[in-house]
């Protein structure tokens, strides 16, 4: 993308009312504008990461052997008076009845629908085990939505569902939830720590929520830190092999880590001092297994192999996409701007060209930028007739992981500036071997 | 995918509610659920064909060089009430309250909050030519929802808007869209011809639909059947050359075609009566030049070359991306089922296994399914203990348009059969031939 026909709308200015990073640099780097308290539009440059978080979403779903479908964002309130939650539920959910005074709502969440697709279709344990998942806008009508994308009030948000034979396949599920989910937010390059949590208002017997530790959690959490540095890598996961999947769950749910709902001090103190931590931390995602609440009161059962009829065995898995945007910024970020990671940002590479005009510079970036795109890989070309100072100030900002910079002088020696935004570190080499080197950054993302 | 491991609810009796073929077959084919009057879910094998829709969209657009970003399904009435169209908007418009009491609708559209976008942060020529556009749920309260997701409440849309300095770039942005439109439904396998048309309720000078021909459309089509032939085919197109561009549209309106709105019995007769035409049609996008008659009402202006402060000159344009499901199905159909196009199918092929357990066939199966991956095609595996006439039956249904049979006695002479949807004609051939031809019908797509 060339930046002169581009829409980036950078502001040099803090807005002010932006309290935390994360909302101050979304705003600042043009990436949303806010249309109402809690509602945003999603400028182009946000846009692209949250379409990329998205992506990688549905891959980490997929490779798990979960199926994605879309459910609409509006509901009958039919539905949710069958389970008991329209009642129940706060002023939290968005109700509004239609021209022919239908009781609608805007969806918070889905388990009523979910459920209701379910038992129309399947009615059997030969066609399970059976997960379903969407990414879909919901609505959840804040009394003060504040931190910008972190807490709106329509936000966007992956949530699936499992339909199990028994209990044993549904913590199968429940498992596999786990696995994917660190694979998810260690691909952003998030460190998200699954804690024991609180069920809520859903409901359910077993519960996880990821945790991102960052100062302006919401959550207080309580850890040994031996915990941050365990990591699922490359390592081959076969996710129909329950006993390797559950090893995996044991091997991130040992060590002591849990938010201030289920912390205990007694289990805590026994921990070596040296490992004992507390700090903030962002919900960035949260598993349940709550069993037959909804199939039993919706009436989604299944004849097993001995020709019984038994309600199914089901849970619901969320990760908040839109809010994720926030939770990475304010893992990663500096005083110059945000710093992606990347698994997940807007563009691979941005390219400076210091002298606009000059046939060389001008000829250099070009070839550079094609070259890159040759490769797959969409470099943001800051062909704007601008100072230097303002070009770099736009790049770190907006936070590519990497910079091309362009001048006459170099070029007159042969080479270009190759600058890792996360260590500020620069190298010269020869335009070719910038082109290899991102190249080989990005490969197999 | 396979078979077995998929959610595929396919129905054997005609559903009653629906009444015309696209409704009918994509609820028998397990494509949609209707959760209230006019709004659906999208299941898997439906999911799957929207998605492939919205990129080829999304290719198009971007290649036309428009710039996608999001925006939100909420609004605020305060935006509408700036433009007049808060009170002017029917009852199709949903309205309500949130928890503070402040007044917020379901976005039926978009001219409003884009001008918003563009008026807080662009206010110079130089910043133009630029076309922003989303794809999102929208919302219209029709009276009689009906024909399933042709004429649903919550639909998927793709709506972009122009920005332009003068009369002149706005109509070489109109006749951008208007090629970049015809690219996106030749990719469907569709023939939408761009007709005359009226501008309502949005306003506008220059107005063209797309219309699909189709007996169950809901508009009166009048044309010159010549019409019908024209292909913009391989072609390059330069989109930034004004000239070029001119020049296909007008290849492409020249000839007679008009809904009843524009219809001019006159002008009509005087085709030759052979080519001279009537017919259904459904609409499935609409192109709109209509000045400055948001950016008057909601103060977005540029300054120019000359210094002077100019309100900048607009255009809407739409393609309706859910209703295109319905649209594509309506043109390409048998009595057995769908037929996909290639440009829009779920999978691009499937494979038939006729005789599970049959260690052969059950490898030859496994081994096309892995080679097919191998070329990025992601093929549906029928795998399932069915006999072989259901197995074929589902197929038709779905609508892929090549399958692959594989069965014992073909495979004792070495082959496998590769059937075409459209035309019934089967081959035999090896399976690796078999390969090569499905990889190269989808070279390219």
């Amino acid at each position: 993308m060339r930046l002169s026909r581009y829409f980036l709308p950078v502001l040099k200015e803090n807005p002010a009312e932006a309290q935390i990073v994360s909302h101050r640099y979304m705003l600042r780097a043009g990436m949303i504008k806010q249309q109402a308290a809690g509602i945003y539009s999603w400028l182009p440059l946000g846009y692209r990461v949250l379409k990329r978080i998205e992506e990688i979403v549905h891959q980490e779903q997929i490779r798990a052997g979960h199926i994605p479908l879309l459910m609409p964002t509006l509901q009958s309130a039919d539905l949710w008076r069958e389970s008991g939650r329209y009642d129940a539920y706060g002023p939290e959910m968005l109700r509004f009845k239609d021209r022919h005074d239908r009781e609608m709502l805007f969806g918070p969440t889905n388990e009523e629908m979910i459920t209701d697709i379910f038992r129309a279709h399947v009615s059997s344990y030969k066609d399970l085990p059976l997960t379903l998942y969407h990414i879909q806008w919901k609505f959840r009508d804040e009394m003060r939505p504040r931190f910008g994308v972190m807490r709106g009030r329509e936000f966007l948000m992956k949530d699936g569902y499992n339909f199990d034979v028994d209990r044993d396949a549904a913590i199968h599920a429940y498992n596999r939830h786990m696995v994917s989910y660190l694979r998810t937010y260690e691909r952003m390059g998030l460190t998200a720590i699954p804690m024991r949590a609180d069920s809520g208002p859903i409901g359910g017997e077993d519960t996880h929520e990821f945790l991102v530790l960052a100062s302006t959690g919401e959550s207080e959490v309580f850890y040994d830190d031996r915990v941050t540095s365990l990591r699922l890598g490359q390592r081959d996961i076969d996710y129909d092999n329950r006993a390797q999947v559950a090893e995996v769950c044991k091997e991130f749910t040992t060590l002591y880590a849990r938010t201030d709902e289920t912390h205990d001090q007694a289990v805590f103190d026994q921990i070596p001092e040296a490992h004992r931590k507390s700090a903030r931390g962002i919900e960035v995602g949260q598993i349940f297994y709550f069993g037959t609440k909804y199939s039993d009161a919706m009436g989604a059962s299944v004849v097993t192999a001995d020709g019984s009829k038994v309600p199914v065995e089901m849970g619901s898995h969320g990760i908040g996409v839109s809010r994720l945007l926030g939770a990475i910024i304010e893992a990663s970020h500096d005083e110059k701007g945000i710093i992606w990671p990347e698994g997940v940002t807007p563009f691979p590479v941005g390219i400076v060209n210091l002298k606009r005009g000059d046939s060389a510079a001008d000829a250099a970036c070009e070839g550079l930028y094609k070259a890159l795109a040759a490769k797959g890989l969409e470099a943001l070309y800051d062909d704007r007739d601008e100072r230097a100072g303002a070009k770099f100030a736009t790049m770190d900002l907006i936070g590519l992981p990497w910079r091309i910079t362009v001048g006459p002088r170099g070029l007159a020696n042969g080479v270009v500036e190759l600058t890792s935004r996360r260590t500020g570190e620069s190298e010269e080499m020869s335009p070719e071997a910038a082109v290899d080197r991102v190249a080989q950054i990005y490969a197999g993302r």
